[in-house]
């Protein structure tokens, strides 16, 4: 029933071990279908080689399981957060990529020092504060997506389509999850090139304000002229 | 006569450079038959491409060769001994990945920033202490068990999986052999992540307790709920 | 009309993720056909496996489409101004590839360490200037092409086949566009080695003069003694 | 004529790009027949891709070409020199692997902080002095393969089957050249490590005397225990 908005999130899932932002089962995406109030989600601690479309799991936004015999991602209520708070984006992808996530373990966000990451994200890719012991105590995963969301506050979620979640990893989205995935490939490339810069240049200032005004506007929103009109595949 | 002993054991060893975690022979892996007293170990020096399943040498706790032509790894005493010591594994994996090795040849355990670490171990990665010359000059390879033995105390085995040896580089283990490769990729990515946090923030402290519970109780004990029941192989 | 061009175009722009240099769709090569007055450059946004030879876009001096359907890079007026203003060289390699880009973000030139960099620039990787607000607000990416020029002022652009845009990546140029990827890979592995000498020794003086003229010129000009005179692809 | 000396040649060359040891055409492979008095090398320049047997170059120990029709390496001076110094070795591999290039720009050796580098020396990684501007200006590569001698001077090449040439890059050397092949992985593989380990500690002192022994006579010398004796390929 739900065949199209499963094989959107097989795609978006088993594409993350094919960039190198998975080990292992450390990640998932999940494709929503706001219509019908649902969306699709990878299945818990299954291997990426093993799963199939079949295997996703459709969960409404109440959290209840749909379809699918299998438990949803443990993540699935940041997930359902993330999904319910920021209406405009379709997916949402988590990853432990290994340079972001070594910004998220030291609670840093990832300064912008170039036009790779002003292409992507409209200023420096923001961390959340650390959870409290209640939070962590009580319904965990859901209150990860509430310090995100706190995090982002009243800014367009596309213009900072990421966050780090302090002591955890990155969580990244898109219009579309295929979008999400291509920012989670990016925020990791980002966080790489900002840890070599650092490294040569401890005090480098983050990038000059016009600068990223051109770069961000040259791929989003009402003047950009990046890619192609709709012939094929952007980026 | 131990046909599926080897083959597991097989099927771990040659999962090690395909994970990246093992250049030219620097590694094995071994899978213990409790019932039978015997384990199955790669055999010394032979490459992993040339290597079969019929390769893999079978080993009784006495040290004695039970079957096999070969002669099995010079690491086997260190196997050995932590087979013989931690009841509840089902296999030993020996790697030199790099960045944990990094953190071995330093003597440094791998301090606990994340929870990608919390996944997997109760706390940081211990490193054992420096052998001694006699330890060194007379029955290496079982004291190189003896001193891991000995880091772990009376921890449960299961809580940290893995041990770093002074000088020289991790092993990990698991109830199956499986995952105690599962815990070798882990552990090196563990590794290149808390180096690179470090370098970002040389003096982050360790994870908060609450967050470390939380994210080791996810996936182990009774109270777990990562993974799936039974249907599928979990993480 | 173009197919020889487009083709070798096409070939340069898919050898950049094979080399590692690229993700996602950053970075773009062209090769300029001179007495037809054109040069043929990827297409904005698409991406590499999906692109074929007959997506190149055939662009001439003036900046007109002359040939396909599909908008061409939005840095097609950087590779113009290059091609015009270096009239020796065959075509322009831009990526963002990663150590390179880190020294890019940090303003700094790639210092001259070893023989590995002397083999294909007769000094260190210069970096240009900032942009000013006005060249970024105006034509953005003819002006990056002008800060490379004036970055390069009087010497060979052969001697200094690649320069670092400020807080953006590197391009490359050569006899050929295959040569401009070439060098683009050398590019990346210097600063990659560059990075880890100066990690190891953070005052570490620059090649003496004459290991650099030696290593330069075993490859260039008339005294040239590396690779066959015509038999083979020479490096 | 040559065959099998060349094949042997072929396979140690086309085998330095698959193991991640050479970027373009930055490495060569020789491997010479003592009886014969002559070595084959990889010709000058040529892609390792389109690389043949045929194409391999049979040089004598007056460097006159014996056989083939393409210019042997330009480094062949070096190979010729250490394959006469040498009597014992049976072939000489060069590379620019980046994190021992990293060291040999730097001027310093690789210090031995483990066992997997005791595993292969017996002792720290050597690196020369610098060459002088008329070692540079004369006969350059024999004057390399000289101050590499000079380096090692009195101790057994088997015992340190690997120098760094300052300012330029690792040659390795073995019984046979497949085994310096090997050796070339180990040392960027122990060039990596040693570099993160001075990261973690930037004055961790090296292996104690007694487990650089045991590790290098496990492998070494008339008490080796580790591998096979002649039923399979050893490491």
């Amino acid at each position: 029933m739900y065949t199209e908005l499963k094989r959107e999130a097989y795609e978006a899932n088993v594409s993350l071990p094919r960039h190198g932002l998975i080990n292992l089962t450390f990640g998932n995406a999940s494709a929503v279908d706001r219509a019908r109030g649902v969306f699709a989600i990878k299945p818990s601690g299954v291997d990426y080689t093993a799963m199939t479309v079949e295997d996703m799991v459709i969960v409404d936004f109440d959290g209840k399981r749909v379809e699918g015999t299998l438990n949803p991602s443990s993540d699935t209520p940041t997930h359902r957060r993330l999904l319910m708070a920021f209406e405009e984006i379709g997916g949402v992808v988590h990853t432990h990529s290994s340079h972001a996530t070594a910004f998220a373990q030291a609670g840093m966000p990832i300064p912008i020092f170039g036009t790779t990451h002003a292409d992507y994200f409209n200023g420096e890719i923001p961390v959340t504060r650390k959870m409290t012991a209640e939070e962590i105590g009580t319904a965990y995963e859901w209150e990860t997506g509430n310090v995100i969301v706190e995090r982002l506050g009243n800014v367009d979620p596309l213009d900072f389509p990421g966050v780090l979640v302090n002591r955890h990893a990155p969580f990244t989205w898109g219009k579309t999850v295929a979008k999400a995935v291509e920012v989670a490939v990016a925020v990791e490339c980002i966080a790489h090139m900002a840890m070599m810069s650092l490294q040569l240049a401890p005090k480098l200032p983050q990038i000059e304000p016009e600068l990223l005004a051109k770069h961000f506007k040259r791929k989003h929103g009402p003047g950009a002229y990046y890619g192609q009109s709709d012939t094929k595949t952007k980026s």
